[in-house]
């Protein structure tokens, strides 16, 4: 009942169909993954530069402009992917299409991290983002950030097209305060001086390292986890309406737009300003105080960061069951994930991001800069896996204009690959190796779980010639009783519904009380022979156990069938005064060939 | 295989009676708890009269002639309990007996909650003799307590005679050391003046609270701790050898004699030397670095004292286990517990003492100090229970000798009452209440579970005029296949080895795929009908349940047995692989009145 209230009645599967998404539902839905990475993009630039001096951050400006470059590539490079792939070209089908399997496990296991790390970065720095306003709540942050990505999952499970009306609304309140700062601070910028940043605001004058180009590369490779979450468009292209790639593809541009302007606006104000990180304020709230004072704007701007990161987690939520559910298909992940849940979306799915993205927060304590060096690493890996595999296809497929398709993802696949080697190699021994080891870990558990699959189908497939295994034909059914109840003969007469031999089994303890049950068996027993066991270990288990022993020994050719007259209590903790007997007797038969348990269940009302 | 090792072999019934104890080997087994109070009595009555100031302390030696007339008293009274209770007289039985079924609970009630006190307080003493001479271990109170409660679980679990081996020789060498230790001291007092207690050691001269009969009561209640444990004999009457009452009876007495003669011993020594309280020495510790020095006859006096309460708990895993198998016989706990383990002990009784002295130890810090205040109320409600079911019992029955025997009775019920009363008076807000309380939740829990049972055996008991209760005599067999494979077939085979209706059920999801199972089922489903259901809302469990709904209200005369292919893993953790469809279903139908499940599982070998 509470899980209905929850997340809503089931929908028939003709409905499916009808769970397409606007384009304009389709860019909150996609693109707040991209979109929010402004809020932390130019931050983690800055949070790097800083270390050389206040003089370093005007390196900022190049920097962002590198990653504006890395935008524009990689939206055409996508567009391609997008319109190649209509049923949805993630980097897990394209790499497994064009390069291969282990590739593609790469790519997959990459794209599964960086999912859980979307959410857990997102909702992280959102979580920032009320901080800075308030910062009487910084104490709570990571049970702010646990509410926020309970609440996601919750509305997750309410099923897609439900939860983007639910969410488009605040992203587009979002983009509409952001746009409206960026706006604002630059026109105000062109009518102020720049300002050098305060070299004591954050860093000693004495820099605690020099301006090398290592640190300008490590300044990059953080602000590459501003283009994060670009490649979840091409993952969901099924999702939009007919005709699927053309609208996914427009989309596509509208939020690179978006995000371009955004992040180069931010860029440039935190420059012009001469703004520097702060350990309890983030660059984006000081922007908003700067630009509009500490007012209703201000606060305006911090609940729609906020709300923009949350939601970009969302997009997470979307992308991470449907890869399951693709790895599942495959045998990579259990079958269970590619089930459709009530709600026609990936329910299992759901729940397993949810709870690792919880768990993450737990553990780096809800700090946004302490997961970013884990953050990008994957998904650069798969941006890198998916250009390299259009690369492959075009070579292979041709096909109209393949050579300038050819040469687009070429770009793509050297522009990304050349940031995976930076990113991995400036971020290694700050936490990317974490993620290194993760995937050799997912793709062991991917492998580990498909060769089960198939070791499974290899024992359970039917002989093609149609032999049929040995099996027992004829079937004795004994019923062990402790003493005569309606229980007990109700699981007597169930045995006697269908014809053939029935034995109840009694293990005697003690001699009076066995006097009692062989005469109330003659007037209940149904004609059914009563079998009375010695017992000398007073073990009714030990002497169960081995009179069926016996029977499997003599009779090669019977199943066992054993009818357990089982009492179910009215209230579930009843059952700690019942059938602690019957629970230790099928613990013990379950693992004996040819003995089948049935349990006969007397439902009590009271 | 563990377990095994760790509790031995099983043993047969008929070796039942020769588990009986030695005079020798009771008195080890049944004494500690008695002859181990003397390690905290002497200070508990200390630590309330020092509060009065150092001159209060002389109050001490009344105070322990008062609780010597208590041991005297309650030893003539027990030895007529043991000759008159020769199966065990437990406070429970005799009330139950004597008084009627409300006071009996009171009595188990208030002798369970001490079984689990008796564990945590002997523990927590004997961890603190142990850190009296090696401080460095004071920070590990905790965890040394449990691990000694642990030790003993496992120790009682391999069954009462070998544990009572086991624990003869330490007990006999505690009381050794404990006798060496106050004829030493008392021999070397004679040649002494004695010393008036250093003011300064523990109280401020300006004393706290002024020597008033109250405070003087309260030191005789806290000095009760003293006598507690001795009970225990006439709980366990039926352990000893034959003549048991006789036996039992010497063996009182001489645990009387030396819990008396220590105790005073004790106290003696105490008053004598001026010794006061200290938070981290206990008095024992004290005496024996007096008497000894510091050297190898003070480590053998600590551990021997140690080991002495930590063997006291053990009386109490032979008492509670027993206690509560005579309660589970009469109803009022569950029956598992009335069950002999394989060890021929009540193996339930003891892993819940075990656990319930570990919660307590763990909530009360292990502090010996602040788990007393809870004690003794209960061992005491227990006597004055005991004493006036005997005093009731004389009246009615009368027999030999009856008027003195009332007498003496009578004096015990009149000294216990008033102890108790004292006890409970003087120690009520410091803890005796929650006792209270927990004495009035476990008589709730008692009748509940006795009323359960009731209703229980009033909705299972036959018709006693043979009125056979109307059950369905058809019985249709129905497997519902998701596909075929071998799995599958072995539950069609097994189905079929009865003769009866059959029909397979198929949940048709994709027209192809049913295309293929119906040519499948064609050539292995053995002549059984296979019926396709349609599932508009893609639900395979709905469609199925529905199914089943409708033949369960078409057909009132009929069991629907719903046999369940079910691949069982080689490996527990592959589980998480295989099955959910199956569980889910089971869940769903185990509630139907004439539907039995049947799980027909298909073994994986890898």
């Amino acid at each position: 009942m509470l899980k209905r209230w929850l997340v809503g009645d089931p929908l028939k599967s003709t409905q499916a169909r009808h769970e397409r998404l606007s384009k304009a539902i389709a860019l909150a839905i996609f693109s707040s993954n991209a979109i929010s990475s402004v809020a932390y993009g130019t931050e983690e630039i800055l949070l790097v530069l800083v270390l050389a001096g206040a003089a370093a951050v005007a390196w900022s400006i190049p920097v962002s402009l590198a990653i504006l470059f890395l935008v524009l590539v990689l939206t055409i490079s996508y567009r391609q992917i997008i319109y190649e792939y209509p049923e949805g070209g993630g980097a897990y089908v394209v790499a497994k299409t064009n390069l291969g399997e282990r590739p593609a496990l790469v790519a997959a296991a990459a794209l599964m991290i960086d999912y859980v790390l979307t959410v857990a970065v997102s909702v992280a720095a959102g979580v920032a983002a009320v901080t800075s306003a308030i910062p009487d709540l910084f104490a709570h942050r990571e049970a702010l950030g646990l509410a926020a990505i309970i609440f996601m999952v919750i509305m997750n499970l309410r099923g897609v097209r439900e939860s983007g009306k639910f969410f488009a609304i605040p992203t587009y309140f979002a983009i509409g305060a952001l746009g409206l700062l960026v706006v604002a601070g630059t026109m105000k910028s062109f009518f102020s001086a720049p300002v050098s940043p305060s070299a004591d605001s954050v860093t000693p004058d004495n820099a605690m390292e020099s301006l090398t180009l290592f640190l300008i590369l490590r300044s990059f490779a953080a602000g590459c986890s501003a283009v994060t979450g670009m490649e979840v468009i091409s993952n969901g292209v099924k999702a939009f309406r007919h005709p699927e790639s053309k609208n996914a593809a427009t989309t596509m541009i509208w939020m690179s737009a978006i995000l371009a302007s955004l992040f180069m606006g931010v860029s440039w104000m935190a420059y012009h300003y001469g703004i520097l990180p702060k350990a309890d304020e983030t660059i984006m709230s000081q922007l908003a105080r700067l630009t509009f004072g500490t007012g209703a704007i201000y606060y305006a701007i911090q609940i729609a960061t906020m709300m923009l990161l949350v939601l970009a987690a969302n997009s997470a939520f979307a992308g991470f069951p449907h890869l399951a559910s693709i790895l599942a298909r495959d045998g990579f992940m259990p079958h269970q994930m590619a089930t459709f849940g009530d709600r026609l979306v990936f329910s299992n799915g759901i729940i397993i991001l949810g709870f690792f993205a919880c768990l993450l927060l737990v553990i780096f304590k809800g700090d946004t800069h302490s997961l970013i060096p884990l953050y990008a690493i994957g998904v650069f890996v798969s941006f890198t896996l998916s250009q390299s595999g259009m690369v492959k296809r075009w070579l292979v497929k041709k096909g109209p204009h393949w050579r300038k398709k050819l040469i687009v993802n070429s770009i793509g696949a050297v522009t990304t690959g050349v940031a995976t080697i930076i990113i991995a190699s400036t971020k290694f021994v700050q936490g990317a190796w974490i993620v290194f080891v993760l995937v050799a870990v997912l793709i062991l558990i991917f492998q580990g779980i498909r060769s089960h699959y198939k070791a499974v189908a290899e024992q359970i497939t039917l002989d093609r010639r149609g032999a049929r295994p040995p099996l027992p034909r004829r079937n004795i059914v004994i019923i062990p009783i402790s003493g005569l109840n309606r229980a007990v003969v109700r699981a007597v007469d169930f045995a006697r519904s269908r014809p053939g031999e029935i034995r109840a089994v009694y293990v005697d303890l003690d001699p009076e009380e066995s006097a009692k049950v062989k005469i109330q068996w003659a007037q209940w027993g149904g004609g059914i022979n009563l079998i009375a066991l010695a017992s000398p270990y007073r073990s009714v288990l030990g002497s169960l156990i081995e009179y069926i022993e016996e029977i499997l020994e003599k009779e090669p050719d019977t199943w066992v069938t054993v009818v357990i007259p089982e009492i179910l209590p009215a209230r579930w903790w009843q059952n700690i005064l019942h059938n602690q007997r019957a629970f230790m007797l099928k613990a013990a038969l379950l693992f004996k060939e040819r003995v089948i348990l049935i349990d006969v269940p007397f439902h009590l009302t009271r």
